[in-house]
């Protein structure tokens, strides 16, 4: 069990250029924190300067709670935007799911084998489908008590979810949220789309990649924003369909990529891989 | 070298389960015709039979320009509709290509190993780049005289490639051709479009990829219709791109994939293993 | 529900050509079959044709249990091999277990979703791991007495398995098969091995892998025979490696392709996609 | 035009836990240099710290001449063994060649979109076939005066290479380098082997994957060492085959494979991208 921080930070250029990267490792030698892993990235447009950094933190003297304070300085001299995290905290994860568990059902699994490190705190359905998956894995399942009424849903919802919640993964949730269920979580829900987007926003993505002929079906995780299937994606995959594939090949072929595409960006983030600007995400992999 | 026939042929069900692979295979044993390969394909509303079937045509005894008339009954019976081709015909190819000349140099490369089985009878260029590569491979290469004049460009061409071409090949030829031109030509014109469609239609398909933060980016070969990147689709492929790719790494990226996705689109298409119907193809491979 | 007969065959070179095709199309016409789909194959060294064809069983006047009998004289005609299977019949299914189980929770779940159309009659671990998993899904889970002991671990599984079953499959048994058990169940055994086969046979393929410093890793999935991970190949797939990568990383993307590629080998085998000649798989997809 | 310097250095653990991120930001910072990008990785048996670290010469004030003398110190206290890399040297590439030219063809046209930063000096083929492709591209082509003798090539092309030559690519030559040869260009000689190392070493790797009946092919780009295709790998990649393949269509496929995974690691290497240790690679991407 290592016990580290990460700092996923930014700073605008030509600032950053001036030292930001001696300026952050001198802070952290000076306080005998030693660097365990860094990764930074000059955006394309050059405007941004990106990175992640992590250190260990045995033997680094300053007291977490006092990073801030200390930090302050440094994050002032070069406009660093920062957030940083550790790795022996366990966020806390929800997942909403519908009629088709494939995902949560992977998701689950996935966690038994501590391959998410999280706690999985409730699982809210507008279905009741995935509740003996839940009580096989001990894991509280929630019915939303009239699943029809989305604004009534998301209610119920936030209550449940309060403000403890870190993390939220749409496992196949088959109901737009609305922009203040999402102004609630900014940044901190997951969905996947069943489908390479741009392409095939919207219901039913694999009639439409059926009736479109295409020869490779996709899959896409991403943040959720206000804009319908528009947020930043963090995760794609693809994989080779035919002719002789029917829409059910399509779906079945498709739950595998869900599957795959889903549980990476939900691994990146709670790694603390992904940091995200100007609707796009880097992820430090 | 081999000396044989390819039959592309569709039958409306129910009629065709009434045994129209029987009766074809009994009429070509009945000429001494020996099946070399079939494969055929139900269409997944189950309202079409789709085949594609070789036979050797050493031993065959109807000279092949009285295989229509011979055929006729039991193309009749099951209103079979069919192309018939033969692998000892050379098909001639132009290819249009503009600035960016790498698909051409990878097709005339591939040609020159015998991965193409044609004639490149001409190539022509809006731009005058490709003239040493055409010189190269021996092969004509004719600069349009008024580039900018899309009407009077496609005129020009019409007159050069007339009835006598069996395929055209656009090679990033950037100009959208108008319905006319492509009329003369349909189904038989192959285009390569830089993105994975129906994602990013139109121009600058890169740079549409860069700014919405895909993971990956792809190519489409397709017939050429009168909807603008709208034809059937041959190929598809994709390749991984992260945050570190600039619109020029997506660029240099995309030319691999392009080269691949049109050439085996070509490839397909001369060996007759496309079929199209319903805007889609199936490619039997 | 569909009902319908699949026959996979070969026939020796030069006979075949001779009219196998119209002579096995012609006898389903004339019992009123009616051909749903067909795909035939020669293979490489045009020494054999091989072919999978599928007919609707509504209407087909013999009787199936005769068929055997009527199609003896084709059969012979064209020295045909063939296997014979429908569509109604649920094969009965073992699976093989160690500590391991995300195969094995794959399969399940798999089956669950009605992918794998067939009945899993038992589950039979040398470890106790997979217990729970088999009775959330309502699977028999037997522990071996005595999983030290080879000799007696296979003989209590022949005893267990008996002639009933149709397919075991090995999801990550860590066991190596005697060949008195495998002669037992001849092409009906499929194998996962945790590396892309030839390379990495044997044990540990992972940490094989890292120690060479290969930029892929992959797995197999194959019919088991007396050679050790030297069975027909019948499915194979890579995952994109890195420097980054620890041993363990490995491990965890492996188990993606594992539950991949050992899945769609026993949908194949299921559906009767799968035909072996000369320690290779002919796979009609 | 970039003008920067690039440095690929190691040190060993735990020496470089107590600040060496943070020393060499400071040297850099302390002679105006600005880091445009740092990637570190800690290798897997956490006992080598090796990171690839990348600054802006412009306004940089110690002359590059003076490097190594001013870096010593900080060098010493970390035990750090480093390559020092400009970004406007061009290294000099001789290319070897056999019979086929699909390699060299495509590192040819590469080179001419300005993909390869680099001058290629020369081409030496032990076969004439490249030497047209070779004039096309206005580079000079050797042929070696007594191809069979492998002792007399080797002398006669390192008489041809001196030391002047950076990189030497293997563009499917197909003879075996000497020990003297490789020890004279050690880490300096890029190969590309048409198999999934470790899988069909040697000889005829096609036919060895056809007999297998492997379900993919791949390609490994390697440096040479005096191993038999042991050598630290570069790159690899696959690509799916099925039964319908021969060997003439592994042959077809694979050569689109080679160019690709040969070309990324030339471009890698040309890069300063790649760090060798413990016989893998680094690649920084």
């Amino acid at each position: 069990m290592k016990n580290t921080a990460v700092l996923l930070l930014s700073s605008p250029m030509p600032l950053a250029r001036k030292g930001v990267v001696a300026a952050i490792s001198q802070f952290l030698v000076a306080h005998n924190g030693s660097i365990l892993h860094s990764d930074d990235h000059l955006d394309p447009g050059r405007d941004l300067f990106l990175s992640k950094l992590e250190w260990d933190l045995d033997g680094f003297d300053l007291p977490i709670s006092e990073f801030e304070e200390h930090f302050q300085p440094v994050a002032e001299r070069f406009m660093i935007k920062y957030h940083l995290a550790l790795s022996d905290y366990r966020p806390k994860v929800a997942i909403l799911v519908s009629a088709y568990d494939h995902c949560l059902a992977d998701l689950l699994y996935r966690h038994s084998t501590g391959e998410l490190a999280c706690d999985i705190v409730g699982i809210i359905g507008n279905h009741p489908t995935a509740k003996p998956l839940a009580d096989f894995h001990q894991v509280p399942f929630h019915l939303l008590t009239n699943p029809q009424d989305k604004r009534e849903s998301e209610r119920e919802m936030l209550e449940l979810l309060g403000q403890e919640v870190d993390l939220i993964v749409l496992a196949r949730y088959m109901q737009i949220l609305g922009p203040e269920f999402v102004g609630q979580y900014l940044l901190r829900i997951i969905n996947i789309h069943h489908s390479f987007l741009p392409a095939f926003i919207g219901a039913k993505p694999y009639h439409q990649a059926f009736d479109r002929g295409v020869k490779l079906i996709g899959a896409t995780s991403h943040y959720v924003t206000a804009t319908l299937d528009g947020g930043p994606i963090i995760e794609q995959d693809v994989v080779r369909v035919s002719h002789r594939d029917t829409v059910d090949d399509l779906v079945r072929k498709g739950r595998d990529l869900e599957k795959l595409v889903l549980s990476r960006a939900v691994r990146w983030h709670l790694e603390n891989r992904i940091l995200v600007y100007q609707n796009k995400t880097v992820v430090f992999v």
